[in-house]
């Protein structure tokens, strides 16, 4: 054993109280009034990066949202450069009366420890420091590395073209580790090579200019709620497909290599039924859950919302009504002929009782990495060494638009390599992250920046 | 003209800025951080009744909710007795953003007073209590009056059976004054003979255990929020029929004579799109607009949620989707069996993908008052006085369960007699009172118990 794994071995308490410090600040890009939150999460980060790895040019670097934390260690000539992606800003919490403990109260309950942005990814991000701090203190990094942690991953990256663009210098490397992902099992490891692009949406339907009294007028203007519901219902038909026009029409037939692989990962609807809680599974007919999570684009309601939502009755005929909807994009969709099939199926669908109006909100395309690079190939040996097992290669449903801005702009391939586990709750009430799982984490990135050296 | 009438038009300025203050107490009566004001509301309205009115036996009397102000005027021996009723409470308020001035500081804006409340009713309440008080200031009043206002109008009304069943003795009398009502232009008086009864549901659909990441899970369970949307779209065909099995089963077919008592009543679809803001009416198909909200059964949305309805975009599947649903009834359908028949639709309707309940919040029958009776045309008599035109009989929308109680508990009929005007916006943000119809209101009243003292 290396003494960087032994050392890794050897601090795991320290690791978990380390980490719980970072995850008590409520980094929530998406609400104005933890602002100085995310100045503070960030602040922490960097001091990571200057403190414990003894990095260069550790700076909060400003974009016209909230900061960038950067920090590098350059010092290993002729060994590739690693560009560490990830970022610091977490979910919002509602609905908050639903967490155990609260979600800035980090809480071990048997092997989880629960707060939000433990698994999304605090704790991704926290082992990537953890494993780099394990190499500086067993004889230095053996490659070098560049951080970059954004804060705004959960509100849509938007300034991170702009910053990628000025900064394309400071971030030049070799290839990029993107610590946003997950394995499959504790016990079975994963390697994300693809991943569902996102088109997010607004939608509001508005009919009679004022809220209305139900009994005065019910019956005799469309209601917007029932209007919505309605246009919502039609977006799926009964097999399950969405019935958007155009909206399969540039999907690719999955390979036979791929479905091969696909059918391969052990996994059953039962499991996932118990791990959802879902009284039986629904999808897309002809597509097994795997594929329709992975490979197939899909279409989901975020939030509805009107009218009357309090405790008790009103009796009101609401004069709008507003869902949030967003779609799952696979490769070779693009979000902006998504948004016109959207607009394309409400002009079409909609009734001349009632007026809409639709905003984008998020849109990131698709993203594939290719199986045989070097550092996918650096990840499942790292992988298989710290599991005993090799891992399972997979698309997921998640979107991670920053692998595709790299490539566009940069031409770097990003390889996927986190801890998250599919029960983990990321983005819903108890978020937890698989502490055993966390510590294997910090040994494979260490195995990793090794091979690396080696390669 | 009477003294009471010189009385009446000499007091305007002082009426209006005594019904500023009972609107400034913010009695909504479904939210518990009210329960002060709901006493205060109490309080200043049972204050006019002794002060102002010297009525007798005058009483702030509990019941397990909100509490019912007393008083009763019987000095006038072989005159019939009137049981006025009304109420002080009061919706909520939300839209609040939406209102252009602060719903509970009263500001007069044209013609209009705008506050909550001020139409739906205490300014009908207060209007009752200024023609009684302009008959004391002149000779006396010339019957014998029992008024009782309850604080649970707008929340169903649920202690008032009881309290009626207690109370019996005391409210003894001939026939009910309802002061709870509306008129149906400036210009066009109208008495209201037949009112929708109300079924309130709240609907939960369940899908998996907690909210998911729509990315790692969209496409692979039904999400609740979509299944609701699909269950609630089927409530009504294409003809905007309600599709619950056997709701128009027990609907009579409107008599002729009726139907053409509704044809008089001078209203266009214009009009009633010009008033509503709807870009186009929507309705049951063969029937009018005054039809479908006076003689037609509906069902309505009242309010929907599910998952992020916050600013901007969160990707969760949610675990759950609410909408508040009411169906307005017509006579002879019972809230029970329509409770029956949405039930059996969400049996027949509802997937093996989510799990629902169904919870009811209110319900009352529809209700029926003989036009013909001694009160009905004292009422109709001092319409035609005051307004110089003859009104029109109509049916409403609107439900005042409290009709059928004092009919069923007590045998007493009800005369619907109050100025509310379709535009008042009750229930929505901005709701106003139309100040010269509420001083031809207070004359209307001093008229109408001028009228009962001589039949």
């Amino acid at each position: 054993m290396s003494t960087a794994l032994e050392f890794v071995k050897s601090n795991h308490d320290r690791y978990l109280s380390e980490l719980k410090d970072f995850l008590a600040i409520p980094t929530i890009s998406t609400l104005p009034e933890h602002k100085a939150d995310m100045k503070r999460g960030a602040e922490w980060f960097a001091r990571q990066l200057s403190t414990n790895l003894g990095m260069q040019n550790v700076a909060i670097l400003p974009t016209k949202g909230h900061p960038v934390v950067y920090g590098e260690s350059v010092r290993a000539s002729e060994k590739p450069t690693i560009l560490i992606y990830g970022h610091y800003d977490v979910q919002p919490v509602d609905p908050v009366n639903e967490w155990i403990s609260p979600p800035f109260e980090p809480t071990v309950r048997g092997e989880n420890l629960h707060a939000r942005g433990a698994s999304d990814m605090k704790g991704q991000g926290h082992a990537v420091v953890k494993a780099l701090e394990a190499l500086v203190k067993s004889g230095g990094i053996p490659v070098n590395v560049k951080m970059f942690f954004e804060g705004e991953e959960e509100i849509g990256s938007a300034n991170l073209p702009a910053f990628i663009d000025q900064q394309g210098k400071k971030l030049k490397s070799d290839v990029v580790l993107n610590a946003d992902s997950s394995i499959l099992r504790p016990d079975l490891p994963a390697l994300v090579y693809g991943l569902r692009g996102l088109a997010y949406f607004e939608i509001w339907v508005h009919g009679p200019r004022n809220d209305l009294h139900s009994g005065g007028f019910g019956g005799s203007v469309h209601n917007p709620a029932q209007a919505l519901c309605e246009l919502i219902a039609g977006m799926h038909d009964a097999d399950g497909h969405v019935t958007l026009p155009g909206f399969y029409d540039k999907v690719h037939v999955l390979s036979a290599e791929e479905h091969a692989e696909m059918a391969r990962i052990p996994y059953t609807d039962n499991d996932w039924k118990k791990m959802t809680g879902a009284p039986e599974l629904y999808g897309e007919r002809g597509f097994t859950t795997l594929e329709r999570i992975g490979v197939r684009p899909t279409l989901e309601v975020n939030g509805l919302y009107s009218g009357f939502i309090g405790e008790g009755s009103k009796t009101v005929l609401p004069a709008k009504a507003m869902a949030k909807i967003s779609m799952r994009l696979v490769p070779y969709q693009d979000a902006s002929q998504v948004e016109k099939q959207l607009r394309e199926y409400l002009r079409s669908k909609a009734p001349a009782t009632i007026t809409w109006d639709l905003k984008s909100l998020m849109a990131s395309p698709a993203a594939i990495v290719d199986r045989n690079i070097t550092a996918m190939r650096a990840a499942s040996t790292a992988l298989e060494e710290t599991f005993g097992v090799k891992p399972v290669f997979m698309r997921t449903g998640g979107s991670v638009p920053v692998v595709n801005l790299l490539k566009t702009k940069l031409g770097l391939d990003s390889v996927l390599l986190g801890f998250g586990l599919p029960d983990d709750n990321i983005h819903g009430p108890n978020e937890k992250l698989h502490i055993p799982t966390y510590y294997r984490g910090i040994e494979t990135y260490v195995r990793f920046f090794q091979q690396m050296s080696r390669s």
